[in-house]
């Protein structure tokens, strides 16, 4: 494995949930694996769950980690091509990710969109520059329209925790008060259309009209505007906000009464709830949910641990 | 050891310093306990001596290390519960602790307070919360209201270097800049008043009328107004800044008088000097008595690896 | 070796390079040589290159790493002596640096100048204070004045690419927007100098006139102002902007006609074109030449690890 930034990079998605099950079990098993082997995860935003989910992984795996929040301990990156550099930014991309590559066997990447332009963060013109001028394996730790560690680390938990054979999976929106990108719900619906494709799951998208995410990451989901008609049933909500991709990068205004609580839950078959954390309590995700005995939020923050080592392991692999 | 907040963590003094002692004496000899375990360090503040202190015992100990600037390479968290979080805070620490505590096996945090309510700062709800929700051994890296490790490092360097059985230790207020947190002088009394019940040291606080610290951390104590009184004698002088508990959080306005210098030492049993650092010299402590010979600040800072050395050690025998 | 700061504290300049040449061949065997040593990596200002190949480098030795980034996660230092500290200075160096040295086994030190005061910045004031202070062997990872793991890197890199013997190496001088430190080009100067004195190489700098360097960083090599007649059958052509040295901290204005073109180096003998980055492309050195087969910038960069590890390799021995 050269590349993880989509679901489209995992060859075979049972056996990768599987050796993900298996990390879990024995997470010590493979640490001359990683022996000598260093992986650099560079931050150009914040992280909390990635920045430390990616580091015990590598750990785990035997691997020495070095951790470069450029955007603070470094300087502002050029990306543009063509561009004389007399501004504000002191290197450009190329030289930064080529200078990585050398120092590392395994390179993380997270940069988050800026939601001025849906051409230039769809284009994920950035993350493909630093793939293309690193030289090395790989990851990303989010992306300016996915969030491939979160999203197998989701169905994992979906795995780990489901009790019908083909469970249902409900994404849907919720308030929140910024605007956020739509990596994570992106994300989410590659994976779980990739699963329902694959027989695991039934998929369900709910979100007022207007917010439907970009074609490309939604074959074969089923699209329900009235959130009540796509809860009947649910074996797991995933609850997600994201701003428009049509109308790109803007809020959706009164959205309140989309915010999950006990009482919609009531219409779904026990559903588990489900959520990537940050969250905002009692605007996105009521605090009742939140702290009850159906929420997964925690199960699916720890899972980050093992989808993040089975990437890594078949990344090492791949470097014998 | 599942917590270590307080000298009260701490069943039997006695043995922690000798275990101490013992563990500086033979840095490496436990490596095998801490292997494949992992530490995580959260500073919501600054820190030089505690940060780099704490990363040398684990890593004595064989353990892995992942340290977390959470008010930098994360996000501002919110600490109210019942909160409609439709403000700037991203994150509630109930998920953002639980969350950690996934991928740690024990946790480190460091809280200052904000000096503004003292009910709330001594309620160490923050610490409190941080504790209950990651659900792993956690230690205290300098809360609202104690400084544990450092106390027990100073505790640690005055075995060391104590010339009489029982050497008399006197903690003098001192000039500063700025309003402080009580919570080194707090722990400071709070270890020295235990060790004087058990019969180690006598221990005097000196400051102007008005600086009392709060009595649940000075029993036993002996408080005297007059600082050359209380010289008398010493073998210890700890020197500290505080602000007012009674008017709290309050700067003591003209205690230029207070700076501890070699005339003042003259008074005492040749006192060695100490201070817990970041000291502002020729103002809370004259540079003389600083470079002189009777100065113990470094070997302070020093013995922080083996007060922190051992309170790891002691809970990850716990997590066996 | 008990110090890293510039090219006199390299005794045997060949067999350095010689042993450079050997770790890069054979990265990981003297991992027995740092188990259980600590490297602090101490950083008042920004670093990419510096910050992940000193890391790389002692993790290939087997040494634990700590990073500190004093100015972001700790506070600000006081550095004159016979101050009284009643300002915004949190801590003096004397305390930081003895503090860190206690923590550490070798230490690394990275300061840049303010370029106000020619006076303070070329007494190395600060980086001197820290090495008398720490009492632990210190390397420079960049200074007021100099930057000789570069510059090691660099000679590295020259040793590697050279065709000839003797090649002709020349320094030139490059525009920039802002105001940049003399570090690199004074320590570069500095190296080859030394390398030209042991018959390795011939050495030409060239300049607008009015931007000499200081005179004790070029002995014996030749200045030329004209770019064109310095470029004549060059092997090697280092492109660095720096501020004038005489005039002190100021910027070379309209000195766009010194960036380095393809055009310019057909007068070279096919040089290998060098820069220490970060770039500013199309400014001071155009694109087609740093995307072209003659660049060595990033090999430069990989260089980095083999100097930081020669250095550290022999003050772990010198530990013994």
């Amino acid at each position: 494995m050269k590349l993880f930034s989509s679901v489209n990079d995992v060859a075979d998605l049972k056996s990768f949930i599987e050796q993900a099950l298996n990390l879990k079990a024995d997470p010590f098993a493979h640490q001359s694996l990683g022996k000598n082997k260093t992986l650099g995860l560079v931050f150009l935003n914040p992280s909390l769950r990635t920045r430390l989910s990616s580091q015990k992984a590598a750990m785990n795996l035997g691997m020495n980690v070095m951790v470069m929040n450029l955007d603070k301990e470094g300087w502002a990156l050029e990306t543009e091509d063509g561009v004389v550099m007399n501004g504000t930014s002191v290197e450009h991309i190329r030289e930064a990710a080529a200078v990585m590559g050398q120092y590392c066997d395994i390179l993380g990447f997270r940069f988050f969109p800026k939601l001025l332009s849906r051409e230039e963060d769809y284009s994920e013109a950035l993350f493909n520059k630093f793939v293309k001028y690193s030289g090395v394996p790989v990851i990303s730790l989010e992306s300016a329209t996915l969030h491939p560690l979160q999203s197998f680390a989701d169905l994992i938990t979906i795995e780990e925790y489901k009790k019908v054979k083909k469970p249902k999976v409900v994404l849907t929106w919720a308030p929140h008060v910024k605007s956020l990108p739509q990596a994570v719900p992106n994300s989410f619906s590659e994976w779980m259309c990739r699963a329902q494709e694959e027989g695991m799951i039934d998929f369900v998208i709910t979100h007022p009209e207007g917010l439907e995410l970009a074609d490309k990451f939604t074959p074969g989901a089923k699209i329900e505007y009235k959130q009540d008609m796509a809860l009947k049933g649910a074996d797991f909500v995933y609850v997600k906000n994201w701003s428009s991709y049509h109308d790109y990068g803007k809020t959706f205004q009164n959205g309140e009464s989309w915010m999950m609580t006990h009482q919609k839950l009531e219409q779904s078959n026990e559903a588990k709830v489900m959520h990537c954390l940050p969250v905002r309590r009692d605007f996105e995700l009521s605090a009742e949910v939140l702290d009850g005995p159906h929420s997964l939020v925690i199960h699916e923050a720890a899972n980050r641990v093992w989808s993040a080592q089975t990437v890594l392991k078949n990344m090492l692999e791949g470097l014998l």
